[in-house]
């Protein structure tokens, strides 16, 4: 739930579930400093209690003596579908393919969608439909639908991107809000753009980074999930960086996608808010 | 509070404090896999409001269906009274002087004692009594029962071992149970005892670290409050990672200090529960 | 080159080096407190110069004023075979056989050897052969002489121990001198031999790592190449541990078999050199 | 030593040592992408041997076949002389008074500057000289001189800016060319400017750093020297940060102090390269 602070939220909604005779497994609350709510509620009903989400959710919306602007969400605990899109580079969807052939993953991959076709053996070797959606000869905005086209086969919940490395117009974005994960190869916000890691070489920096973040409608904008980063020195050169820095972008990704499908992440403004 | 985890507790513990008109500022709970239960509540009372905390814990007290087991404990926002132990070594003691002559410690440095006087010119730059209480010519009870003596005069809440290099006996431990915190020059467990870093760079680590924990009857045992670490190659000696680690001791303890004296460490068996 | 340290070690081998037009591209050196040279020097012949290795190696050899103790070795740049071990866990695997597969492993995989046909499916979608070599109803001496059998056909330069969990032989352990890589899933010397992430769940530690380590004779001993960490809470149970700390043992077991396969780790007593 | 790169360097100079009798503890060296050859090595005389200085440089400019462009520098083991400058803030400082007071800078700290006089208590603690030079009714040209009149009694040959919060003027940075060490409070190339601990919490990462880096004329440019990182997370407001960011930055500033006055930076453009 989220919505406007005010006194006795966590009371009156912890008195719902209890009077639904639900155990809360966990409970994480935040206010931010604007005076935003945030609560997400883990909880579980007995083995003997049929559970009535509609009557939950419909008592939850009128237990708070002020409810204007709360939001309840009712999230059962299932693998969520995605679609991932990628580029030429591997070590994303190499990553997310083994955790999804382990069961690792929390979600479906239902397919990768690419504008080249070199990740296809990769793919395939993991049974997932692949699709090669190129956008030589096409406008960005006729390969955007020609994608869409793609999409609407499998309707994901969420759209990942796993190193695509195509700029998206605000058309597209807005059609996914908050439900597009993208792994950007830098420390956000240093360098942003393309070319991080000759940017990184060419300053010269000591530690380099990813960032996992929801897409919005500016390039590398967009609320930051997950970050992590690594320690390098001046015999790294921007190649070797980059070799490096892939290792980062893997792990942040995944990391970031299972907070993500795990119900986690509210939103505040600019701002992830890990709950 | 903590006890044992039951339906509803969360649920009765803010239905108090809504009726006192208390308002969360956080709040944050874990259940331990064994089933007990740990609550942390930070509120504030309105400033038109008498706050009566006797009443509330009374209440409190009562208001739980199954209060059996359960301790609550209400602590208002205050300096802790501390005493520090130190040895020889300078770097923790010199950080968290600097830290109480600028108001960033959350305590009162009521004293500082020692095995030896080195430190002594340091501690009187900031006008803090220092006692010296030798072991020498003493049996270790003879010695700690100087320190108690010491420490008598300040009745302090909590003692801090700031590098403090004598083994403490249980006796002296269990007079200030889980009120005791000691920086380990080791990422525990590895390296317990004497002479860590010299462990370390017998083994080949290539990352030391420092551990700050509760002091019990057991050597370098005790819930580990806060750990750090540090990247270490080949070229390290001994010598040299000990002088990389003093950076890595003076800041964890400062970090478990911030965490003791703001209430926010648990006890459960040998584990910290920070909320 | 390795061996007792003496004035004019670098003069005399760079001379030998700049007599035969040989560039230097990087040079590395290293000498220990109880005076072990150790130098790593990697260069290259101009194109049109005929290298011969055979003659410089002798050189090198008489070149030295005192060359007793003194090894040297040449190593040209290609890549290593090997044979990765494995149990039930495919974490480290998968991430060898993606590097491997798209040419980022600076090896080739020449078989995969378990003692559970659990990973068969994944490695064959990588083309490469599988060898379930089960230990039911052997002995360990009998399993190590079947494992034994099934390595002469390969006769891998580098056995990689990628979570198999089975204790080794100092006899299988002998024939392979420091071309034995294992992941530990601790961080070493802290919890040794079964259930590591059990026993730092029990211990209440904030940060948990993975080493990866040659094997010698002793279990999770032998010079350690890399260790990295990642840091966790009370939150965490043992199998939450066990979850994060995959990621972090794929990683290191990656970069110290970077540092292996490109002759960048020498060995001092249980020490790793890395240059 | 650093120059254009060419074949024999390290054979040409480490034979002019070998003829001085001089014993190499440390050789590292370096080249650049773009053919530039940097080289530090760490020798001794033996006791009985007179070093003549003088001689040997000499004799190094006239040992190489190609020694044009090729600069050497000789510089004995000693600390260095500097001068702190402050603003308010006193982490930094009192971190570097502490290592002062015990020996364990290598430099000296012949003065503190600062535009406010907040400070003098702690520094008059150490018994060091404190100039407050106000940069009040003064333009910036006018301070900047009062300044530097102040440090001419000194002739320091480093500047530490120690959260120094003015931007100097490109006259001022240089007369001190890469003599100038500021520490910057984010990790750059991330927040340049002011508040950045304000921009990082609007930004909402989930990582925060600090920058050791020489003065050069743009601000919050020039070569990095060190940086580190600490993780935060939502709860951390912008003055949480600032608060935590205190530990990292005090640290990175030191860690880089100690690579500087041992003489083991070398500049390449905008880039440091530390051997």
């Amino acid at each position: 739930m989220d919505g406007p602070d005010s006194k006795g939220l966590i009371y009156h909604v912890t008195g719902v579930l209890y009077r639904h005779g639900l155990n809360i497994i966990h409970n994480d609350e935040y206010v931010s400093p604007n005076g935003q709510f945030f609560m997400r509620t883990e909880f579980e009903s007995a083995p003997d209690v049929t559970f009535d989400s509609a009557a939950l959710l419909s008592e939850l919306n009128t237990a708070l003596p002020n409810a204007e602007g709360i939001t309840f969400r009712l999230n059962p605990k299932r693998k969520k579908n995605i679609v991932v899109l990628v580029t030429k580079e591997h070590h994303c969807l190499g990553d997310l393919l083994i955790r999804y052939a382990f069961d690792e993953l929390d979600a479906d991959i239902l397919a990768v969608v690419s504008n080249y076709n070199h990740l296809q053996p990769l793919v395939s070797k993991f049974g997932i439909p692949f699709h090669y959606v190129s956008h030589e000869g096409r406008s960005r905005e006729e390969h955007e639908e020609a994608i869409l086209r793609t999409l609407s086969i499998y309707e994901p919940e969420y759209l990942v991107l796993a190193k695509y490395m195509r700029v998206l117009t605000s058309d597209f974005v807005n059609r996914f809000p908050n439900r597009i994960v993208n792994i950007h190869h830098s420390f956000l916000p240093a360098f942003v753009g393309a070319s991080p890691y000759r940017q990184a070489y060419e300053r010269g920096v000591k530690i380099i980074g990813a960032t996992a973040h929801f897409v919005n409608n500016d390039l590398d904008e967009g609320p930051i999930i997950a970050q992590n980063v690594k320690e390098v020195d001046h015999r790294h050169t921007a190649s070797d960086m980059a070799t490096e820095g892939r290792d980062v972008e893997k792990i942040v990704l995944s990391q970031a996608l299972k907070l993500v499908f795990n119900d986690r992440v509210f939103i505040a403004g600019n701002r992830a808010i890990v709950l």
